[in-house]
């Protein structure tokens, strides 16, 4: 093929784009006749009978157990919402590149042309003999909960949907070391989480798991809590498990009057006198992309600690440090699932990489540390075993 | 982590196929903030946006118009038949490595955990927006036909089956150069195919395609014509195609008396007696593998002309010779479909290649001929153009 001018030639973003971000790739030799016979037929015959005798061959001579399916239905992709299958391909490559590039994982992107929570649960499973893991990404809430738990439920491969629990890892990790920074324990600090979305409710499960007591979801409509009448079964949960146990209602101002902790992952803007109600020494993490819910500049002027989801700011909140090292923990170790201890486990293996270097503005790793993915992936497989989900 | 002793270690097969045989590889560089910036957010999102404002950006910024998905449900893998989608992975990823190694096509390799054809169908329906086209392979007749009618009436992009077409192209790129080398014409020459399965029903269909008139397709039951009342529809339409048109009818022994060429897509094995009632010059082709239906030594005892589907004997007919060029052509025009056309480009365009070199042992390029993927691309594209099917 001749290189062609591309519509948005000259913009960097657009050329770094054509002809997309990534490729699949050989890893034998085919130069004559007696490779072609080896790695297709005749020789391939008896690996496909090996495996047909005995399935758990696929683990030694397949690329499956290396490789997860990052699947979407482009109906909640970034901060762009429902633009379709075709248009979620981007991210999804770019998904699939971060997968390979910091966690050796073979990832392939998987666009769905259906946003039907039962048409997409069926394709799944269907596809589920091609794949080591799935990564859900980008589906929007609450049709992601049902699809990842019944997803879950019936394969018994690794179902991942990072929306969730990727930024709740990593959110978590930041938090623990924001805590010890400002001297608190999970049990005795006040979190709000603006946002009972996929982030959302992922961020408050994760928070509750590590210990956490005192934990108020925001919704639209305010504090999610068993007096209203218009919860979903999610959020009905969600109510009972975090704002019912000490009583909290109300507003998005009378959550945050005290506060210790607000995490946001809803998008909007939090007022600054809302802000200034917050406890000493608060603690603010605005995650919205590229707008945090509350800007760095106002934040440091009331709390110590402050964390967004943009590379420009100290403390980036980043799902980078955590789904390449996740997947290959569980794949290091043949997991058949992700359990929220291995989760907790990758978020503690963050935290401590910290170490020493603690301080305001360094509170989780870099996305460039070199020591990320294997200690996540050590972390992980070690609990994968505790856990009873390792399959070597 | 560490390297493993497989449990068929020093087996040179088992050897090579430890870990797979491909990977998905990074085509942009991710070594830090900036590029990361471009790549993945905050960059990506305008790349995404640019595609749901004009899907067909798709084709400039993405992978897809250069992926196709090797799809099977493992129901007629090899000879081996019906071992399911597990063990067909190793043949499947050996597909896409010849893709690549051959044509330059990113393939994805989907083993479908459904032989349930409507749920066949609506999956890669579904799958369809993240590739560029779909190749199914492996999948039992007379199923393999409805999926592929079905899935070419439904999208936009090439389906191709290639245990029908490609090996229908090779067929009658051998068959070409068999005719020039034995003084025949396609019209005036006389036909049978044992052989009434996804091969058996491609091969003839080309062939008519081709200018093939006197032509007797066999199955288990003799001559495949309109006098049986066992007829599947795709066999019926065959008849009416072939058979009836010169009145043959019976047994295999009946059809092969006087016939001047014998295509075997079946298995078993052809008696010596009835190979010695084929015309003087007679041509056969005998392509089950391992074992062809007429073994090269008894064939060169009563033909001119021989070919099989195996790599130690002269004239292989190899899938390999067409299907990496055809989705090369159609993909370099952005074909929304492989038509009848592109097919029969392909196989002259095989056919041609031999050129001056013709011979009784050497009918059809090798695989390994550096020629080959450009001639059959350059037919196949030009073909598409002609038919209206390219987007370029």
């Amino acid at each position: 093929m001749e290189p062609e001018l591309h519509p948005h030639a000259g913009d960097p973003v657009f050329d770094l784009h054509v002809g997309g971000k990534m490729e699949t790739v050989s890893t034998v030799a085919l130069t004559g006749r007696d490779e072609l016979s080896l790695a297709y037929t005749p020789g391939v015959a008896r690996v496909c009978e090996a495996i047909a005798a005995d399935p758990s061959m696929t683990q030694h001579y397949t690329w499956v157990p290396n490789t997860v399916a990052v699947v979407t239905d482009g109906t909640a992709v970034l901060g762009l919402g429902d633009i379709g299958p075709a248009a979620a391909m981007p991210v999804m490559e770019g998904k699939a590149v971060l997968f390979k590039q910091f966690g050796g994982v073979d990832a392939v992107p998987i666009c769905l042309a259906t946003t039907d929570v039962e048409e997409i649960i069926e394709t799944v499973q269907r596809l589920a003999p091609s794949f080591g893991g799935i990564n859900l990404e980008d589906i929007s809430a609450p049709r992601c909960f049902e699809i990842e738990e019944r997803l879950k439920a019936s394969l018994d491969i690794p179902v991942f949907h990072d929306d969730q629990h990727g930024t709740a890892v990593v959110a978590l990790a930041a938090l623990t070391n924001a805590l010890r920074l400002t001297g608190r324990t999970a049990d005795g600090t006040r979190v709000v989480i603006s946002g009972a979305g996929a982030a959302g409710v992922a961020v408050a499960k994760i928070l509750l798991g590590a210990g956490v007591r005192d934990l108020a979801v925001i919704d639209r409509q305010g504090v999610v809590n068993s007096e209203r009448s218009d919860l979903t079964p999610v959020k009905a949960a969600l109510a009972a498990a975090t704002a019912d146990n000490f009583g909290r209602r109300g507003t998005l101002a009378d959550a945050m009057a005290g506060a210790d902790v607000y995490i946001g992952v809803s998008g909007g803007t939090v007022p600054e006198e809302i802000v200034a109600t917050m406890a000493p020494d608060a603690i603010i993490f605005g995650l919205a992309n590229p707008t945090p819910e509350v800007h760095p500049d106002v934040a440091h002027k009331y709390a110590r600690v402050v964390a967004t989801g943009r590379s420009d700011f100290p403390n980036q909140i980043n799902n980078v440090l955590a789904f390449p090292g996740i997947f290959r923990g569980a794949f290091d170790v043949h997991a058949t699932a992700i359990t929220e201890n291995m989760k907790l486990a990758a978020a503690t293996a963050l935290a401590d990489l910290v170490g020493d270097d603690l301080s305001e503005d360094l509170i989780i790793p870099s996305p460039f540390d070199p020591r990320v993915p294997g200690a996540v992936s050590s972390a992980v497989a070690a609990a994968a075993r505790a856990d009873g989900v390792a399959r070597r």
